[in-house]
């Protein structure tokens, strides 16, 4: 489930929820949407009501490839026949007013469908028009509403942006990938015994030249050093590299630049 | 931190990072770019060498509001430039290759984005073109490289919705809405006590109506009505217009639709 580069074009992953734009305006926004969809691992789209009618082309030019979603949509005259099938569906809500019913963040519906998904129960995902968002009758008929954490100061969340946000936590509620991982690529991260080598190397040449010909303050120096170079996960590739600006430095090959 | 109504217009958060965009091809994008910003409360803009110069009317057209981004962006010729005056880089990348760099999820970006920003560091998160990404030396120039966990089937991620996910997790980050909540409007959640005051009178107008009539499933049945009563947080609205149903129910005010 982490993020590996290739892979089937919008390869299907299992029971996914479906997303519903109730009376969506436009036919750019409804590609958007689809690419997003693909990106989060969504795949069922279903419209009610569209504004300008179905199908339309600048969806599909909107959808950056992800044609099979907009292939495979299906359109309904009401809220009510697009979730006839479902078991659960949550109302995307910037301002819920006036209504008694759970609300939860983007993060908590995404926890909770996954957990209805794993079930074998059918979910939806709803989206309001994009100027008016879900009326309260859209609302009525879903268990709960979902309310992203967002700028207070600039609610105006772009219809595609919705649904982006709820695709990626859709994604992340299933994703192990660490917080913090170091990419290494072919080389090796070094063990200390070879960042050893290579400091005992370092502090040789740094003798020879003079560098630490203060006793006193040699000691420290060699820490400080130390420290700085430890700070990074080095690779062995970066250590043979560091050994050779070493070597260089003190024996240079071509003569002329030294003193 | 909430997700509150109102708030002034894109009301500014203390030390938050710098989104800079490395070559944007599109005025479009870059509008949409602000905007996303916008919602997740990220207000600082640098654009390096934009392709079709700057400023472009498309790019507030696209930006729904958010102009106060667009209107103090900052324009470099180089990325060197554009991040002389940041102590940390994040670079977002799809598919890093032959890069020893640690690779942070986007939450884990965030979190690091948090920490350093609340040591008064200044931050910055790259964004490259929308057709090729960023370059090798765009990479080599950053700390550490952002890679969003996202279905690998489908990676084409909009400009904009790459700078979505990133603002909407800088703006979580510091977020402590309840994954999931009761909205309750004005009406207080009823208590046990007032629930049984419900079920006590429901009970005795089945009983009446001879609904509850066989003695042997009489106690089950009592216990499967009280559970389904017991399942949401009913508000002591909801229990009032429950007694006003049961009590019309049994007791019509009229006549004629009876036996």
């Amino acid at each position: 489930m982490t993020g590996k580069d290739g892979g089937a074009d919008l390869a299907p992953i299992g029971n996914s929820p479906v997303v519903i734009l109730v009376r969506p305006q436009l036919a750019d926004n409804i590609g958007a949407v689809a690419r997003a969809m693909g990106n989060g691992g969504l795949f069922h789209l279903r419209l009610v009501a569209p504004r300008d009618g179905w199908p339309q082309p600048n969806a599909w030019r909107n959808a950056s490839g992800a044609d099979r979603i907009l292939d495979s949509l299906t359109l309904h005259d009401t809220l009510a026949e697009a979730t006839a099938d479902l078991h659960h569906v949550y109302a995307t809500c910037p301002r819920p007013r006036h209504i008694v019913k759970p609300v939860l963040t983007a993060r908590g519906a995404a926890a909770e469908l996954r957990a209805v998904c794993a079930r074998g129960l059918r979910a939806g995902l709803l989206f309001g028009p994009e100027r008016a968002g879900l009326d309260n009758d859209d609302m009525a008929g879903a268990d709960a509403l979902v309310r992203y954490p967002l700028n207070p100061g600039f609610m105006s969340l772009n219809l595609a942006q919705a649904v982006m946000v709820m695709a990626y936590e859709w994604w992340t509620a299933a994703d192990e990938t660490p917080p913090r991982a170091l990419m290494t690529n072919e080389s090796p991260v070094a063990d200390k015994g070879a960042l050893d080598n290579f400091l005992i190397h370092l502090v040789a040449e740094l003798d020879n030249c003079g560098f630490l010909r203060n006793a006193h303050k040699r000691p420290g120096m060699i820490r400080n050093i130390r420290h700085l170079f430890q700070r990074g996960e080095l690779t062995e590739q970066e250590l043979r590299t560091l050994h050779g600006m070493v070597t260089e430095l003190a024996h240079p090959r071509r003569a002329g630049k030294r003193g």
